[in-house]
């Protein structure tokens, strides 16, 4: 919970399991009730943090440990509090963004190995002082995201490497879903988009959010 | 204490303290003795670390936030660590690093005031697995490096105003001297230049680096 007068919201979950399409439908729905909110996303969000993204995206730092890289993410996440959510926050603005330390502990902790309590002490600023009200977190195993996506190809080699991570992530995001139930709240994604975006609504509402 | 065959030894002080100094004259007694060591620097020391120190030292990024600039130099700390440190201690080098994880605890934990715990716990992985054999810290308040360096300039207002930085980092390089005193010497470094050298190298003779 902030201390700020906004209300903060946070959406996580596997890559594919279609986060992106429900962040668009909250924001038109947000636009057309005339909610004040802004939409952000991790890790970038002002130009200190784009530029780490740089950093952390670019094909060239392939060498790049998973110290380096979950400090990163971190330091990228403490600007980004700084110059975006924070301001809004206390202009009394609900906060939507798309990953947030969440993220971190299902990546780096679990799938990466790097423990939740190394996560946890490089997130204190995050953690401490901006958790978010409500983390939304959209249930669909990578397995079922792989298969929608791809169809058959889904059983190549490289695919079965890359599924194992993302079956890691998501068995960290299960995990934190365990840990804090009062914050995440787990929506199934297998269902339509439709009915996706009612629970959605009614989660945000519920919570207190508009 | 590292895990590795070589030795490793940081120097730290305040600014204007003579360290780049002796960093020059330990240089010559080591490639005159033959003795197998590298020089290292932070923030920097390969590539990732380089592009993370173009952030921190830029011009441009004045709104950085302390904790996202701590994470930065942890970030860049244990790429650093990664990409030249534990490589060359591997093969039974001596590594001196000019500034190590002291630096973040005197300049952001006491000047900075993010506080102590805060840059332990960021600094995990360094302080863990790759603790200094041997800090030198060269002892030299700022008021006296400031008088040997500007003479009655030190006077003017906005030296004032970072001299009072400074004499924070300098309250902090000495807490750390209390509380590592088997890991930091401090060396008095009013002295002259040779007296400071005969101090350094009989200090790593005496700690088995060479």
């Amino acid at each position: 919970m902030t201390k700020e007068n906004g209300r903060f919201v946070t959406f996580e979950g596997c890559d594919g399991c279609g986060k992106s399409t429900q962040l668009k439908l909250l924001s038109e729905y947000l636009q057309q009730e005339q909610i004040e909110h802004i939409f952000t996303r991790e890790p970038g969000g002002g130009k200190i943090s784009e530029a780490i993204r740089e950093i952390l995206l670019s094909g060239k730092n392939a060498e790049m440990g998973d110290e380096c890289e979950a400090l990163l993410y971190a330091a990228s996440r403490a600007q980004h509090i700084k110059d975006r959510v924070q301001p809004a926050l206390r202009e009394g603005k609900l906060v939507v963004c798309d990953r947030y330390v969440d993220s971190s502990f299902a990546y780096q902790a679990f799938a990466r190995g790097l423990g939740f309590s190394f996560i946890e002490k490089i997130n204190a600023f995050a953690l401490e002082k901006f958790l978010p009200d409500v983390t939304i977190f959209f249930d669909l195993s990578p397995r079922e995201a792989f298969a929608r996506k791809k169809g058959a190809d889904a059983d190549d080699r490289l695919e079965q490497a890359g599924l194992a991570f993302h079956e890691r992530v998501y068995e960290g995001y299960l995990s934190l879903c365990e840990k804090y139930p009062e914050r995440i709240v787990k929506i199934d994604a297998r269902r339509s988009i439709e009915e996706i975006a009612k629970e959605v609504l009614s989660v945000l509402k519920a919570r207190g959010c508009f």
